[in-house]
């Protein structure tokens, strides 16, 4: 960890969103800023510590943030019924290791184009997810994906 | 699988770029379009099956797309020291599973934006790495992550 970094890093200091799901090695946001409203469940899956590239963590946390980025994908998924998703761990503004995960419909401001791109269309009004519903279809989808015996528990 | 999808689809059809190591259930390719010129080292992992979303493969396939496509990040780290690493499963224009890893430099066209953003500067001269030299990082990066006794055999 690069405490230089971490002081002045903006996921060291905030969580980045409005807290889904978290465990001691990552938490789950729904975007809440201008991204988060025009993406209508826009979640990034955070790592808690300092780190820059996915090949800087150990196999088994590689493993573990993977599970739970797909997991946010099924819960979704699930909950949305979107078009396709979109997974990306890019971090050039912010090299705090995190993805977004971004349901995408064909009908959005930037279909098929990345969200990164220039807009389309207008956005279509959708209902934007509320953080416990995204927390019950993550917690769904944990069972499913872990089965019964789950090794992580979502908070209460 | 989608077999209308199959026989209309880019990735089933083609490679996809230079490929640079492959095996059953995945390839990985270095870019050779415009998208590959403008970008040095841009490499592809394209999943063998039509498949559209990572939570449509089984736990295991997931997490054997996973190891590859972080392989692939270790190898061009190894070759091309960039100063970030991109990575990315989209598929809104080719709905069939493939992860983009794209080295980043702080002086690049886009950089920190992403490489779907408006360009804002002119891309520096920088050596493309050649197939070959790839497939050797990639190889050492293989043999490291699984240890000597790498179920992934690299084709000659």
């Amino acid at each position: 960890m690069n405490t230089a970094q971490t002081i002045h890093c903006e996921l060291c200091k905030q969580s980045g969103g409005n807290v889904v799901w978290e465990d001691p090695d990552c938490r789950v946001v729904l975007v809440d800023g201008p991204e988060g409203n025009a993406f209508p469940g826009f979640c990034r899956v955070i790592w808690r510590q300092h780190v820059q590239e996915m090949g800087d963590l150990l196999p088994r946390q590689r493993e573990h943030i993977m599970k739970i980025v797909f997991l946010t994908e099924m819960a979704l998924r699930r909950l949305m019924r979107p078009d396709k998703i979109n997974l990306a761990s890019l971090g050039n503004m912010t090299p705090h290791l995190h993805w977004h995960v971004i349901p995408r419909w064909q009908d959005d401001s930037h279909f098929p184009a990345p969200i990164w791109a220039a807009p389309r269309r207008e956005e279509p009004r959708r209902l934007r997810p509320e953080r416990d519903a995204v927390h019950a279809a993550m917690t769904a989808a944990l069972v499913e994906f872990f089965g019964a015996n789950s090794p992580l528990v979502p908070p209460l």
